[in-house]
């Protein structure tokens, strides 16, 4: 205040054009940070059905040296810092989907659930945000039975998150990781996969629902055979009216690395071989259609479009629309 | 009902393990759609200063035959088409910035205001959501003064929508818009654009703060020179400690076409070729900076990386993070 009174008498009116109009208001507080990001989901109409993007958050880790196991990790390193992901690191996030199709209320994978880390976890948060309440929800659709998508079904006291929910899986996937031959046989991560199927599923297992490819698994709802990233691997065709979207759960893991190599290998495809089949077919018809296609692994929103790029591919997000 | 009686009869346990678990819990009511979009503001970290982009909302309106200036309006729909903007359309997006230096609240750029269209004027309803108070905004600064840009700062009353801010407008942009001579000669929408000018500005004129490139407007933040698009257009370097961001303005209009296509001239640039060097300028340097930016008209949440590609550019969005 000092100089501003000085300058104040020495210039005059002159100065006092010049000053901050703050300087003559009187002093108030500083608004403290926020602190909160927004609550992140993404909601869009399709048709007459109403579809909502909830992020159940994102996971950045030291890439594993086999992330992924056809190329060398410097190789998969470059891809990632040239997405901007922090050096030495990779940043997967994780994006369950809400269809209301006016006679349904219908989730497609639950997310990690609690207790993983304070990053992931975040559909119950998300959800109430949306305005979804999970007591709401009539059919839980896992497209396959790794954790990620498996393990919001349980909340931290073990009871079902969606209590009114059925809950339908993949009836290849429940095969495969019901199948004690298999369990026996698993090693590293894949053995801990087994241990948490059972720790999910096993106080459930009568009451599950297991679906097949082409069934409709909910009303305009239909279970898609993208097999390869495991046995049962599922995608989804949502349609309302003339209006469409794929949702692909896991054809590809994150598009910066596997989108642009679509040939690059996953740790966690079980069938690498069969699981880039399944993506060149996926995105050449998609991409064909310019078919719009939820993510499970892409970026929040994970809406976009996928364009072919020579042989391999491109994600082209879409807008955000700030209204409904 | 009658089907899964019947099934139940006829097949037993078998059909019974296979049946929904939701078709033997009570019929419930469906929950109705949600009807609302997610609040729109998008917040994070650089150094100790908190940052939230703020979305005012987006216009879709049939493409002027002078959109582009210097190429034809075909070319023009044929990039906004590959967007997958809407045949004929051109969608364009508006975000404000809001700063908490920890000492002021700053915002950058102030969106549409009341009126316009109900897609647009939407930052005071996310800046709430944002928890951000308009009444704690300590500085209001204007990166120049078209309309979207600076018709925010007042409510549809008519009264100062930040009242205890101090306005900041570009000296060189002021002069410009407040010169008799250039109003009596502007057509078209520049003359609409003299006149909004004046409406927002005549009651308030004696007292806004008028700033100059170089100059630190709070603090930590420093105008940059990046004229072309108005005479005073301004781009802001938000530094803290070690992290910066760049808040690039209106440098380029929409990316999908001004950013892939950096020598077409977009009719609201009064400038073209002074606007097309500053646009080549200021991306050659923050591509090899690998500097974020911040962008009024990209996407949501409009923030990224720009990259070379050839004579041009493409922007590489900030992939969305759930937690702060």
């Amino acid at each position: 205040m000092f100089a501003l009174n000085r300058r104040s008498i020495l210039s005059g009116a002159a100065a006092a054009a010049l000053m901050p109009v703050a300087a003559f208001t009187p002093a108030r507080a500083v608004a403290p940070p926020a602190g909160k990001q927004a609550p992140s989901f993404y909601r869009y109409k399709l048709g007459t059905n109403e579809i909502t993007v909830i992020h159940d958050g994102a996971r950045t880790f030291p890439m594993p040296d086999i992330f992924v196991k056809n190329v060398s990790k410097d190789e998969a390193l470059a891809a990632a810092e040239s997405a901007y992901m922090p050096k030495g690191m990779v940043t997967v996030p994780f994006n369950p989907t809400v269809i209301n199709t006016g006679s349904k209320l219908v989730l497609i994978d639950s997310g990690y659930g609690p207790n993983v880390s304070p990053t992931v976890g975040l559909l119950p948060f998300n959800m109430a945000a949306a305005g979804i309440d999970p007591k709401q929800i009539d059919i839980v659709i896992l497209s396959h039975l790794h954790p990620d998508h498996i393990n919001g079904i349980r909340a931290a006291d073990g009871s079902a998150a969606f209590p009114q929910a059925e809950i339908q899986v993949p009836a290849l996937d429940w095969a495969f990781w019901a199948d004690e031959g298999n369990m026996s046989r698993a090693q590293g991560f894949m053995a801990d996969y087994f241990k948490n199927f059972h720790r999910v599923f096993d106080p459930i297992k009568d009451k599950v629902t297991k679906y097949e490819w082409g069934q409709e698994v909910a009303p305009g709802v239909t279970a898609l055979d993208t097999r390869g990233h495991t046995p049962g691997h599922t995608s989804f065709a949502v349609a309302s009216g003339s209006s469409k979207v794929l949702i692909q759960s896991d054809v590809t893991n994150i598009p910066e690395l596997f989108l642009r190599h679509p040939d690059w290998q996953v740790m966690f495809d079980i069938d690498p071989q069969q699981a880039a089949a399944t993506r060149h077919k996926f995105y050449d018809m998609a991409a064909a259609e310019k078919a719009t296609i939820i993510g499970f692994h892409f970026p929040f929103p994970s809406i976009g479009h996928v364009e072919k790029d020579g042989n391999n591919y491109r994600l082209m997000p879409v807008a955000w629309n700030g209204t409904l």
